[in-house]
């Protein structure tokens, strides 16, 4: 399990919501409150929109509360939509390229969850996503084939639907393999202006996601930044989130991706 | 393109063969004399066999002439068998994984060549691993997916013809994408006892292999590790090499495996 | 503060004290039970007697939790001494030449604590070390220069005099910058056969420090690997532990360090 | 010997003129035409002046052809004032508190050269920089103990004459330690909006240094990024170019640092 946070508003310092906050997502890749693991020490990225149509990224191995580059970047990129990501493996190898966020040309995607007993589908996973996006796959998680796979079904265009589609795809995959751990799935995907996050989860047991809007932007996250829960929003279980900037957050319930998945 | 070394025989310390000689492999990682690419700086790994019957490993991302922790393995580690690799990436990234030799069980396998066209075949080749090894790729490498194919080919027990029948596979997936890039393979496959270098590439111009037999031990190199030629003898095109510790190499000219994928 | 564990004794792989137990050293790296940081993950380092007179060394900035590299050599060392070592920083920068233990010729050296006010004593305790240490110092932590002092100050024939010596010349230091933060210093030293233990704080608060004796070797540790306190010994507050391989430890009361210095 | 670029002119994206070009710097990295050295793989660095009074900083010890990171940000980041060095190291370990540039406040520094005996007059060249400054030493290099001890001598407002007198100071100490070999010295200094490029050596062998201004903006170089000399001006031996943001550069010859150091 994983710690995230993203933000879509009037642009701000990454380092305002990163690394300043009490319990900002630094502080949570040592000490998480909400999280299977307290520590989520197993790399670290961030991505943002700046002056390019395509995002910017950096990640990187080492544990996000030693890493001096982190912070010299979050003090200075400013960007109106970022996301940022502490990693706690879940069973796939400490390397840049399976580090979140994972950009594919103008998109970025975030995870925080596990496909249970991925290594028994990965292979006919894989085999499902075509060859121009799989060349396009730069490390081996289960995350970024999930990403690959939901670009494949059209995310882009039907962001619910096709994310949905994609779910139930790796389900049947799990079923067919007999694999008796749930799919747990709380995600981000954005193209810079709008914003879905998802939270599902097959055994009812999604990881946490909180929201707080404000006039100037829109902060999704893992667990409060500021260490407690007064101001935050739950996005509740099977549910989805859906912003562009300028507009409020539409908040749909469990029948968003749940239902869909289990027709 | 990279370069490496193997060597069989009475124990040695790596450092000898590894750092110490005037044009060792550490050397060569700058200053490479017959390979495309002068520097071979995308990662190295050292796999030797001590008092385990599955060999260790060392493995890392920085450039050989520069990590401490290689110099000060080497000089610690006394081994029968082992191998060195010092990396040139032909485009897949650098990662610990990606890095040589690569190991299964008790089996140890390193690679200096390329699959021309590789992102255009590499998932249909993947597919073709059995999912019990499958499970057991750590890297994106071509050369990784042609040893896991190679020992679901039973390489094993059948060092030289199925390591035919996979390099015919990879060419027909080539040719099915209508990749005219060459294939191009010299390598080096040992459990410990027994060791196989082969040399070949669908185009006739495999990169180099010397070998040098004293009454000691075999050594395999992609160049002669002392900067000179004497006493030093060719693998030939398409041919093999094959030894058991304490006998003499067999060597077999290029209908060793040229003319079984030609075939 | 960090967390160590040494033996000497007859050989044994390293895997079999620093990776298998229950509360192994590298379980210890993100679940410490009794240090101040539960988390240990800014790098680590092993250090080992073998073929050789002097230690062989490997030391990353990665979590121990995460290396596949240490797991793998910890599998394949054995020796009849050695250290292991996951690092918490208290300020200096994670890099290999950081982590511990320390070599200098055939002397390793690792140490849990802090100097309080480091950096403001920095240059001044760097002074007093002779140009031929020095030069041998690679990194930039208090431990590091405090081993290079006692052994200025003659740490090889006199373990516990010169080291006594040492600190009470580093307390003058911090008292000279009216530092009111404690010095504490538990740590370890040997060449490969003797080995020294040292548990001391100037304000009566030294890390823990644990034994165990058994008929084939001696461990220490800085909390015991097995997740249980019998059969494990204090090393009391302000004392020492000396062993010769083949010989039954030593252990000092408080008189052997902490009455030197108050001295 | 390393090689750098500087720029200050009209805001450009970091990539026109670190990645892009036919001899760009990344390029340089394992290709440089002019160095003693033609692989610069011991790490990289950019710093740049953005939204902040403070500059950013990015560095890391992969060699920059292989940083998927420094091509991202590389791409993203525009800047009115930037650095960006690609490292050879003349014997100190590659960690990214040695890679250039050096960050002081609002000031930053990089160089290309070498205190011949570095280590042998170390302790003595660090117990001259002020407790205030060697608290800001991150690393071991004798580039940033000159670039501390500049500061000490008052580089800020007195570019030329503060670094001549750093110099002399540094030649005292090779003298007095009887060192043979010779301190060379090409380096820049910027707070962003003002830059001071210099080129000396003790030998009279200084590196290369050239520049190039346009309507835009100023640019200075190790080597030429574009393979050809047309265009680029040398910076005399023993000279300085100092530069304004909107104003012409003003180069001085040889009396500018060489003579202050004899005299």
């Amino acid at each position: 399990m994983c710690r995230f946070l993203a933000y879509s508003g009037d642009p701000v310092f990454l380092s305002d919501l990163v690394c300043a906050p009490t319990h900002s997502l630094v502080h949570q890749s040592l000490h998480a409150a909400e999280a299977k693991t307290e520590t989520n020490g197993d790399g670290f990225g961030i991505g943002w929109y700046g002056d390019r149509p395509d995002p910017g990224i950096y990640r990187d191995v080492s544990p996000a509360w030693s890493d001096e580059n982190l912070v010299n970047l979050c003090q200075q990129v400013r960007a109106r939509t970022f996301f940022a990501h502490v990693r706690a493996s879940t069973g796939t190898a400490t390397t840049r390229a399976n580090c979140h966020p994972f950009v594919q040309g103008r998109l970025m995607f975030m995870h925080n969850g596990q496909i249970g007993g991925y290594h028994r589908i990965k292979r006919r996973l894989e085999a499902l996503i075509p060859d121009a996006l799989y060349d396009g796959r730069r490390g081996t998680t289960d995350s970024e084939a999930i990403f690959l796979l939901a670009l494949a079904n059209g995310v882009v265009d039907n962001p619910i639907g096709a994310m949905a589609e994609t779910l139930a795809t790796v389900r049947e995959l799990m079923q067919g393999a007999g694999i008796a751990e749930p799919l747990r799935f709380t995600a981000l995907l954005t193209d810079g202006d709008s914003l879905t996050a998802y939270r599902w989860a097959c055994d009812g047991r999604p990881p946490s996601l909180y929201y707080r809007e404000t006039e100037t932007g829109l902060i999704v996250v893992s667990e409060p930044i500021d260490g407690c829960r007064e101001g935050w929003q739950v996005v509740p279980k099977g549910g989805t989130l859906q912003a562009r900037r300028g507009e409020r957050a539409v908040v749909l319930g469990a029948d968003a991706i749940g239902e869909r998945i289990a027709a």
